[in-house]
């Protein structure tokens, strides 16, 4: 980085992060009151993660209050997406940023009200790299990789599959048209992150979602019996 | 962006800024001297850019010398898949970057010889959000968007098309495949960059590639008649 020294900006980075780390704190305290699991889903621009999120709602609805956070650079369509499915949806335009911050999840959840038990979605901008880095406060960071996109997506970024605890690789039902291997793929991720989960899904037809809504509910039901609720 | 004062924020990006606009200039100085073509193509990870790059560079290898740089946070996958084309390519990890910056390109051509009257591509980051910003010493932005990845994105990430002077609509021979407005991804490209030109293409099978070819061809053309040759 030009101009400003490295040790200037290693202090930037480390001043920006540790304070993000403080205000992620907080969210995680408030979402252990409504006992709400929160998940933040991170991709490229157009890996479907709003489609994915769309049926997802649909499906799970009637079994958990939904609420939804929006992040993009600019335009309120995907929450409209979102609102209609029922579910609550807020959006944050991050202009000309990046990633969403931990301080704009605590402006958003003033906004927002939970109900106990319930789920928070948060769509981050589409970005694979700088995302990677900012706590929000979720209880699992969910990277979803399209398989229109090529198998060593996880091996150029790293960072991204390392923070994640689960890789949904989606649009499977394109495969038919494409030269993808599904398994290097796989093998690409577990290399970065052995400890990653992974399931092959298509938000389009729904083929694999109900090992993904498994995934969601048994983390789900953790949070609900760890919830500090101050009705005691 | 917690912990830093907003004033002390837009002060360091714009010393970055700055300092990288400097670089720029001097690595457009340079590639002036060869009367070199230098594209920089960005994307979203996934959309196609390397395919698109070994399919253009094998069929214009027989009338313009051609280098490539390639970023990436990791890996020399692209690099490779280029040098098997033939062609002089060397690889930029950035490591946690999430761009590519003009100093960096600055080094790279310490260590890639130009010849005269030629191309350099420069494959970005894949990130449709951060390397908008930065401004390499290329005579245009290119952005790739595949049809995979929904037609609203020129509204989603608005500096990126902003900045573009070409947007390839790529992996086109999909289209059948799926649910995607080409007209409304077109017009959505025009709303933010009333003078952006807009290109059909498929990486794949060649479809509309030949019109790219065209764009390059006759800015290759200007950029040899205004070489400032040395030995002149």
């Amino acid at each position: 980085m030009a101009g400003l020294s490295q040790t200037r900006i290693i202090e930037i980075e480390r001043d920006i992060l540790s304070k993000n780390n403080g205000f992620a704190r907080t969210n995680r305290d408030r979402l252990k009151q409504t006992g709400t699991l929160a998940l933040n889903l991170m991709s490229s621009p157009g890996s479907g993660k709003t489609t994915l999120l769309c049926r997802t709602i649909n499906d799970l609805k009637a079994k958990f209050p939904v609420a939804v956070i929006e992040g993009d650079q600019q335009t309120s369509n995907d929450a409209d997406r979102i609102r209609a499915t029922g579910a609550r949806a807020i959006q944050v335009n991050t202009g000309k940023g990046c990633h969403l911050e931990a301080l704009m999840i605590g402006h958003a959840l003033d906004a927002l009200p939970l109900d106990n038990g319930g789920l928070l979605f948060i769509e981050n901008v589409g970005n694979l790299v700088c995302p990677a880095g900012f706590d929000l406060g979720e209880a699992h960071k969910v990277v979803v990789l399209s398989v229109t996109e090529g198998e060593d997506k996880p091996l150029k970024y790293p960072d991204m599959f390392a923070a994640a605890d689960l890789m949904l690789l989606n649009k499977s039902d394109l495969l038919p048209h494409l030269r993808f291997d599904v398994g290097a793929c796989l093998a690409a991720a577990i290399k970065v992150n052995p400890h990653i989960q992974t399931l092959v899904v298509s938000a389009e037809t729904g083929e694999g979602m109900a090992a993904f809504y498994a995934w969601i509910e048994a983390r789900a039901s953790v949070s609900r019996a760890s919830a500090v609720r101050s009705d005691g």
